[in-house]
Formats: structure tokens, sequence, C-alpha cells
């Protein structure tokens, strides 16, 4: 498998970890996201994944764009290690964490909507600093909560799943964007139970072969 | 099982359309989104719901957020009428189409994020509406190109599926905000497709009890 990824993008760095830990060898292409004016936008990059976004997973002849459908792609092919619980109501409730970051936090904060807060409605640094701060508060202080009655050593009791693998890469933007953290005790020992595990430390962005 | 929802709210709009195509009988609970502040800021819903986001789903005595997990959650329950393909590739381009919708557009206009806008930004109405405009169009452009190698009837062949709901749900709100579809002929004529069956009919905005 072949994954069209960058270092520092959060949903890349989440599909790294989910083929980690399932055991999965794949190559890594990269795709760097501010030279050139973006190589997600180039041709060669965009016709291969038209969102202009990464990552994009390609198996065989067969391609895949957004972190969430290309882990369950490896979820629904590859049995090893589950990374969503199997009773329904325990899967739903992972998947609603994952969703909380994938659907609430992440797209607010990415890339190109920051270089539109900047280039089209020309907002100060620190007005931008505060709206990423702001959406990443909103999305974790919900997350706290709800981690209070779930979480064991990892959000989802004491097995790993996808709610880990999003959680662990967005903490990881929260402290690159200056964030403070201190109030999500919680979220800070699940994000440091899984940082102890090969999978999620071979996934780190600055263990890539295109960190900077 | 009841449905915390409010009749123009996209995400509850598509789980709406879920449980109809599952033929699945629910109350529906409406959360006033401006009224009073909002509703789903009041302790009685956040309670329920910590993201302070409509829709919720209650199931007994089992609450779920985020209307993709409980579409799945759904699909996981209830096996007529599946709204994922079982082979896997195919699974994976339907759950990717349909999270094109829910990471990409939904998340940078929704209610919240306008709210900002215009309240923390201090941007005009006309910069707002180009806001909205652009980050739809930057996803219709990219699912009307993939639509091109899936779209038959619907998004994904001739079945309809989770992504035809986001999209259904989606290109409504687009309408509401005035947003010109007319490059999208492939979108329009899946949305005039889903738009003549029952489920989909009986779940639109306007339907609802609680419409204004």
């Amino acid at each position: 498998m072949k994954l069209y990824g960058y270092w520092r993008s959060t949903a890349a760095y989440r599909v790294r970890i989910a083929l980690h830990l399932k055991g999965i060898a794949f190559e890594s292409i990269s795709v760097h996201l501010v030279k050139n004016g973006g190589e997600q936008h180039h041709s060669t990059y965009s016709e291969l994944n038209p969102n202009q976004l990464v990552p994009t997973l390609v198996d065989g002849d067969f391609s895949l764009n957004q972190s969430l459908a290309i882990i369950d792609y490896l979820e629904q092919t590859t049995s090893a290690n589950a990374l969503y619980p199997k009773e329904a109501k325990s899967r739903a409730k992972v998947h609603a964490l994952a969703l909380d970051i994938a659907c609430e936090i992440h797209p607010l904060n990415n890339l190109r909507v920051q270089q539109y807060l900047t280039n089209s409605l020309n907002i100060t640094d620190e007005a931008k600093q505060l709206w990423v701060e702001y959406w990443m508060n909103v999305g974790f202080i919900a997350i706290e909560k709800q981690l209070a009655s779930s979480a064991g050593l990892y959000c989802f009791a004491n097995t790993v799943s996808v709610a880990d693998i999003c959680l662990v890469a967005q903490v990881y933007n929260a402290h690159r964007f200056n964030v403070d953290m201190s109030a999500y005790p919680i979220i800070n020992k699940i994000v440091k139970n899984c940082n102890e595990l090969p999978a999620f430390i071979n996934a780190l962005p600055e263990n890539q072969s295109d960190a900077q």
C-alpha cells in the first residue's frame, strides 16, 4: 500500500497510526502542503484526490481519500487488532468520539481554513490564534466530559480504538498551536498512554522522512 | 427511539432520512437552535449531549451523538435497507463521499461557525455569504468530479446510500443560502432522484412539526 501524506497533516497522521496498529507495511509518499503553492493542488495529485487534501491511500489500483474512510477500509480488510469495538453500542460511542474530533475540531483549523482567514478575511495573527484556540477548546471540553464516563487506559476502557487515533493526532496539533491543554487531565493521560505504544511512536510527525 | 433535532439542522435531517429509509418509528423532539440563546446550550440538553449540537438519538437508556455514528448504529442494529454497500472497496468509496460532506463542507457552515464569524470576527454579511459559498463550492466541485465515475441514479450506482443522505441534506442547505448550484448537474440529478422517494420526502425540513 502507498500512503500519500505529509508529516504534519493531522489526517495523514491518523492513518499512519492505524496502519502501524494493524501491522500493515506501506510506502509513504510526501505531498508538501506548502511548497510550490501546495503540491496537493498539482494536477498529478488532484487527479488522484479531487479534494486536494491529504491523505490518499492507494491499494493496488484502488485509491481512497478521507482518513476515517481509509481506517474503516483497513478495518474491513484486516481483522487483526480491531480499531472499533464489536458490540453495537460500544462501537457507536467510539465512533461518535472519533467524529467529535474529525467533524467538529479538525475541519475548522486545517491549513486551507487558516489560509482563507488570512488571505480572504485579512484577520490578524492574534485573531487567527484565538480562532484556533476557540474551536479546539469547544471540542476538547465536550470530549473531556464524555471521557469521564468511558475512559480507562484509553478513550474507551482499556483497548486502543479509532477514538484514540483521532485524539492523539488532534492533541499533537493543539500543542503545535500552543493551545493550553491543562484543563484536560483525562485527555492528557490517554495521549501519554498511547504515545508509549510503538505504533503511535512510529507514526509521530517528527519520525517521518519528510519532517522538517 | 427518540430523536432530538431541529427541522433545519443539516445533521438532524441526515438522521431523519436514515430512520425513514430503515423504516424505524421514532419520536421527534425539537431543540430550538436560536430561541432563548439556543436550547442546545441549556443544561437539560447539554447533559445529554456535551457537544451542544443536534442531533442526539436516544434508544432506551442509550444516547448517541454525531449523525454518522447514529446512522452507522442504525446500520449495525437494523439490517433492512443497508445504507453501505457490503463489498469493502464500494463501502469505502461511499463512506469517503459521505465524509467529504460531513468533514469538509458542513462543519465550516454550521450555525455556531456563522455566529463566530459575525460576533467575534465582526465580518460583514456579504463576507459571510462569500465564506459559505466558497466552502460549499470547494466541496461540491470535488464531489461532482468523483460522482462522474461512481453515480447511477444515486451517488453510488443505483442504490441509495449514506452518501445520498449527506448529499441531499447538504444541497438543501446550499439552496437555503442561495448558493448557485448550476455547475453541478450530476449532484442535482441525484438529489432530484432521492427527493422522489418517500423516506426523503418525510424527512424534509418543511415537513417537520417544528418547521417555521
